[in-house]
Order: C-alpha cells, then sequence, then structure tokens
C-alpha cells in the first residue's frame, strides 16, 4: 500500500483534532483512501506548549519550510495571512497538494493561490474555509456539477446568529446580546471581524466563487454588519412574521454576479429562519434542483476538523488515482455588479405624525420614484394627545422589488417631510 | 477532447429531464468535466410516444441492449426490477460506468450490483435513489470520509412528509389527509408503498449503506408505516411540544447496526422537525462533524435530474483522469440487529378510570419491567361524572431510554388492567 506523507501546520483547536484523527483512526483512513497517511511533522511556533491532544513530542518541529518540502499533502491551519501565504506557496511549488482552512488568507488572496495551484497541476481545497463542519465545497462542485445555481444564501457566522437569535428570542438590545455571547464564548473579545460582517464577507466570497466558477475575493462584496440592527427592528420583523439573519448572498444577475453581506428580514417559516444559535447553514437554488439547504456546526474544533479530513481523504484517493485530475475551466467570468444593480423586496419603518394626509404624501413620493408598495400597516399611538398635540403613528411598509438607487432617493426624499419624526429602519428582505 | 458516448435507459420525468441537459448544456459540461458527453440513444418502450422534452427523433430506440453496449455511461432511469437488472449488468460486463435513480431495484439488489461493480472495475452511483435532488451521496462518501457516522435520520417520502405534514396543521384524521394528497397529486393512486413505508425503508437501506461503509437490503429494514396515525396521536405530541415524522434512521449501536422506518415524535424545534409538505431532509450525525442537515427537493423530474447529472458529472471526471477510482474497503461489516436490541425513548398515551390508585398501578407495572418514566401528565375528564360514573382520565407519559421488548412488555400488562379503558398510542421519540 502506498504511503502519503502529510505536513500539519498549526496545533490550535483544529490543528489537534486533525492530528488526532490522522494518528488514532489511520487505518480506517488507510481502508478509506487506499493509502497510508503518515503524518510527518506538526509545524508550531513553540513545541513545548501544553496541548489539548498531545502527538508523540518528536513530531512537533518549529520548521515548518523543511516540513511542507518533503510532503505530498500540506493541511495548512495556521490562520492569517503569514507565514501561511509563504507556506502555501512553497507547498505548491514542491508539488504538494494543499488544504486549508484559512479563509482570511483565501478571502484576500484566493484567486492568486487558484491560480498558482492550477499552473504547477496540484489541488487546493478548502472546505473548512466556507461554513465550518458543513459539507457545501463537495456537493456544489460535484453533486451539482451538472446542474446551474442561481443563488446562494448562507448564515456562515456563528456569532452573529447567536446574536441576533438571543435578540429575536429575548427581545435584549444588540449591545447586551454582544455582552452575554462574549460571557458566552460565542464572541471574541475584539468582534469586530463577526459583527461588521467582515468573516460573513470573507466566506461569501468563497461561496460565490464556487457557486458561479468565477473567483471572486473580499473587496467584491458589498458589506453591511449588524450593529445598526436594534431591539425595533428585530420587534417590529417579528410582528411581522420574519426574522432577522445576517445573510451572505451570492446571487447571479443579469450582466453578473451580485456578491454581499447585510441584515435580511427572512419569513419565519423559511428554512434559514430556523437555524438558531451558533448554527451555520447555506441555502442554495439552482435551476434543476430548486431549493437546497445544507446545515451544521459552522466552527469548533471538532466539526472543522472533520472537514479538513473530507478534503484530505478527497485529496489521498486522487493521488492514489495518479493525478490531481481536472480542474473546471470557466466558461464565461461573470463580472462583479454594484450593489446598486441589486433589486430586492425593502422594509421600511417609519415613525410619523397621526396627522390626516401622512399616507398620501408619503405613498406619494414612493410612486414618484418608481417603488411600488407590497403592504402597508399604520398604528397609531395616541397616549399624550391631550398634553403634546397629535399622536404619533408607526408605519410598517414593505415594497415589492426596488433598485437600491431608487429606495435610497424614497427614504431620502420621506426624511425631508415634515410630518415623519424619523425612519427607524430600512431592511433588505429575502426568500418571500 | 475526449468524447464519452452516454446511452440513456428511460425517458419519462427524470429522463426527459437528463436528456434536455444533455442535449441544451453540452458546452458546460464538457468545460466541467473535460469531455465531451455525446448522448448516443435514448432507450424507451414506444418511439412515437409524446414526451415533455423531445429530443431529435433519430435517438430513440426500443433496443436498450444494443445502446448499452456501445456506451462509457449508461444511465438507467426506467425504474422496476426488470429489464433495469440486466441492463445494469450488462453495462458492467461491457466496462461502462453506471449512473441510477432505481432505488426499488437498488433495495433488493443493491448489494449484488455493488459487488459486481466492484469486481469489474467500474463505478455504480445512485445519487438521485437516495434522497432526489437532495446532494447526500457525495457528503457521506467524501466529504464526511474522515469522520465516523454514528446516525442518520432522514424525512425521505415526500407523501408521507406531506400527509403527516397537513394532518399536524390542519387536524385532520389520516384518511382525509390522504385523500387530500392524492387529490393534489403528492400521492399515487395506490400509495401502498408510500404510507406502508416500503419507499422509506428502501431509502433507508441505501442510506445505511452510505453512511456505515456496508450493504445492507431491505429486507434488513424495520419497517412500520403512516397507516396507524391518528388525529389523537398528532394532537396529543402537538400539545406536549412534538411533531410526528416518518423517519428513516440507521444507527450504531454496540454490536451492529439498526436500520428502521417508523412514525417518530421528534421535538419542534429539531431541525427536521421544519421540514415541511413534500420537501425531503437527511440529518447525519457524526463523531467530529457533530449535527448536519440536507435538505430539499426529494422528488421530481427536474430535481432529480439534477441528481442524476451530479454523478455523470463525477463519472466522466474520473473518466477523464484514467480510471474508476477506488471504492471503499470495509474495515468491519457490522451486523444488522434485530428492533429488539434498539432502545429509544417511548412517548405512550392511555385512556384510563379517574380512579385513585390509577398512576400507582401503572407505574408499577412500568418499574416491574424495567422501563423508567421521565415525564407523566394526566388530563381528567369530567363531563360525564354524574350520570355514567367516575369519569376517565388521559395519561401521556414520557419514557426514558428503553428496550423494545421490555416496553411492550409493559404496554401488554398495562393493557390488562381494570382501570385502563385503552392504550390510545405508543410511538418512538427521537431527537431530544
Amino acid at each position: 500500500m502506498k504511503t502519503l506523507k502529510v505536513a500539519l501546520l498549526g496545533a490550535g483547536n483544529v490543528g489537534s483534532q486533525v492530528a488526532r484523527i490522522l494518528l488514532e483512526d489511520s487505518d480506517v483512513l488507510a481502508a478509506r483512501t487506499g493509502a497510508r497517511l503518515e503524518l510527518v511533522g506538526i509545524a508550531v511556533r513553540n513545541v513545548d506548549a501544553p496541548r489539548e491532544y498531545a502527538a508523540p513530542q518528536a513530531l512537533y518541529t518549529t520548521d515548518a519550510s523543511a516540513l511542507v518540502r518533503g510532503a505530498d499533502i500540506v493541511i495548512e491551519l495556521m490562520g492569517g495571512l503569514e507565514p501561511a501565504r509563504t507556506l502555501i506557496l512553497e507547498a505548491i511549488e514542491h508539488g504538494a497538494t494543499v488544504v486549508t482552512g484559512n479563509k482570511a488568507l483565501l478571502a484576500v488572496d484566493g484567486p492568486a493561490l487558484y491560480e498558482k495551484a492550477d499552473a504547477a497541476g496540484v489541488q487546493l481545497s478548502y472546505e473548512a474555509a466556507v461554513a465550518g463542519a458543513i459539507p457545501i465545497l463537495r456537493p456544489i462542485t460535484d453533486s451539482l456539477a451538472g446542474d446551474k445555481i442561481t443563488r446562494v444564501m448562507g448564515i456562515v457566522n456563528g456569532t452573529t446568529n447567536f446574536i441576533l437569535d438571543a435578540m429575536d428570542s429575548t427581545g435584549a438590545e444588540f449591545s447586551d446580546a454582544l455582552a452575554e455571547a462574549t460571557r458566552l464564548g460565542y464572541a471574541e473579545a475584539d468582534p469586530t471581524a463577526d459583527i461588521e460582517g467582515h468573516d460573513a464577507a470573507a466566506k461569501g466570497a468563497i461561496l460565490a466563487s464556487l457557486a458561479f466558477h468565477t473567483r471572486y475575493a473580499l473587496e467584491d462584496v458589498h458589506c453591511e454588519g449588524i450593529t445598526g440592527v436594534t431591539a425595533t427592528d428585530i420587534a417590529a420583523a417579528k410582528d411581522a412574521g420574519y426574522v432577522i439573519k445576517l445573510l451572505a448572498i451570492a446571487e447571479k444577475l443579469d450582466g453578473g454576479v451580485s456578491v454581499r453581506v447585510h441584515p435580511t428580514l427572512l419569513p419565519r417559516e423559511h428554512p434559514l429562519g430556523a437555524v438558531r444559535g451558533a448554527f451555520n447553514a447555506v441555502f442554495v437554488e439552482a435551476e434543476s434542483a430548486g431549493e437546497l439547504m445544507f446545515y451544521g456546526r459552522g466552527a469548533g474544533g471538532s466539526p472543522t476538523a472533520s472537514a479538513v479530513m473530507g478534503d484530505v481523504v478527497s485529496a489521498a484517493r486522487r493521488l492514489v488515482l495518479g493525478g490531481p485530475g481536472r480542474t473546471d475551466s470557466t466558461i464565461e467570468v461573470l463580472p462583479v455588479l454594484p450593489i446598486d444593480a441589486v433589486s430586492t423586496q425593502y422594509y421600511i419603518h417609519l415613525d410619523a405624525a397621526d396627522q390626516p394626509g401622512v399616507l398620501s404624501k408619503i405613498s406619494a413620493l414612493f410612486a414618484e420614484n418608481g417603488v411600488s408598495i407590497e403592504s402597508m400597516r399604520q398604528t397609531v399611538h395616541r397616549e399624550h394627545t391631550e398634553n403634546e398635540g397629535p399622536g404619533s403613528a408607526e408605519l410598517r411598509i414593505v415594497t415589492h422589488r426596488a433598485g437600491e438607487a431608487a429606495l435610497a432617493a424614497t427614504v431620502e426624499a420621506i426624511k425631508g417631510l415634515d410630518v415623519i419624526n424619523s425612519v427607524t429602519s430600512v431592511l433588505r428582505v429575502e426568500g418571500v
């Protein structure tokens, strides 16, 4: 039986679990791949650091570069841009198959790395970088290879899903839900990358690349986080039968692709609406297959290690078979469209004066800007009428599909009306 | 560019859509596989029959056997046992890769066919036979290849899910919900295979084979349908926070595997609980990955064609690469355990006399049989007390995990109590 030398770069949460599986399940892996997977070394910064799972001490080394040069399969789980990028490039140059879970690096340098791997005829796999344990890479690249994907919508960040879910079930404000997420370990000390949507955007770029057989990077993704979502937004959405989720959306439109991350209203009965807590899910729409959803854990050492090992087994099978195999040739490169090219339904929450004629003034502004209204609900609050003049009216408007620019112009015009106290929220709606 | 000859057997709902994709998307398929996929013929019973999608007339032939002998890839979508089995065996003998969506044949003859294909060194793929459009074959065989699956639970029959969903949302009795499903085209004129669980059992055998790298056939599956599920069962389950689903379950236990199909109570917030109408979903538990779910359309021409084409593209890629590749060698064959070996929680609904001492008599019987009670709820109905003697009490009991035999003995003993009017339902509970 052939032996394949495996180099592991990094021994954090995920790396430790990958080492454990490689060492403890070597017979099963040999049966499933047709090759012995020999872990030849684990590159770490400090060989003596305490670890959750301790491999034989002799396997730890600080010389990652030497490890890479002697390996058939290189598993990069260091994270960050450098030295991960340099080591992956070295692996590619030496003809090693690369498996990585490094979404930050792929989001920035993915297109360049994929091209280098293609040119060298080696495989670069990254299942763990997309949605943790959820098998999404192979379903898209293999199972749906005879179909045409039209849209992908993913809940791909567990921290923000946990926060939004907590706000939805307890009515908490964003800051309180974030504090709770931090206390429970679902949010990092500096949660910026999560709550501003950057992590979701990195994964969105990868999902879009997979779905549309083209290569997108982080800079192609329009990104809005959840820091502006209020308890009022959540309550109003809930009241109208919606739930607010942070979605990474990659969508094929006339003339190109839109890749974007933003808080989105979904009908509560939508399959993505039921994804709770720190779970992730990717909802795929394809021409023939229709609607599909893939659900599972988006993070954590063991779950992510499972995804890494799926890539490793596939890589080993291909190497046993005798080659890296064909990567897709791209038929047409779909350009990235600006957010203005996207047309979605919108939910708008207004605080207006309770006066005759308000509704007609607002409706007229929508009409002038070519945005048509699907539904409009008014709730009048009269508690203070006697002391403070006219009461206020809460207006909840759901539009038909409209362009970003037309909607923005409408909202600006509404803000200028003297009968409007405030525009409380403007949110996109999907999945209706 | 290499050309691969593709023979299509059958031109029904799915076959027609596969023909359409092969003919209309040939450039995309060539780019994705590295080979031209040439549809060399479509075997049908009557070349002149009217069809939903009409391929060039010259492609239709009644000589399936000749077609098979000249093909690199044979797509079998005729359904039924014969002549499908004979043609697949011919294809294997001639070294053609086989793609089939024929779950009935696989359930009966799967193990023999897989062995023949292995022996001949050809690939036999069957994504479309498991859960329609849902990519489940490759996630299990590839993405989770470095993990260990412990349990698979699937809603794999759309007809029964539609019926149970209708009963749940409208309170209808089984017969009325079935009539509605028939009227809407979700149930066939003879719904036996669906409502008795046979179709789910066939898919359960395939799922179990995939998940546990062994080969199971229909006869290994313990099967109970949904004809005994009443509106009372559904209402009581709903009231207690459960939903009733027909599940195909394949589970690794000490000493073997249990494969079974039966109506099951699931907590309403379980991911499978949200699978509505005719949709399918497969819930997978793996050691490292944790909980995963795959959701999508379980039937229909286009969705199923998408799954077939995924198999065709993968087959073509392998043929371009130069070989059929390695099939798993099985490490250990896990024997099938009888239903008695399974231990689950049970939900029991009793109609008892409202007398002192009833609860203690019932509890004593549970204790005698070694079944422990998790919760017990009693609702007393006293409407008729004055005229008809003592009123009746409804008892709802959820047990801790118990074996089938112990539970059956308990229920038998309870039925013998003079204070018991009837045992209204006994249902298994999963996913708690």
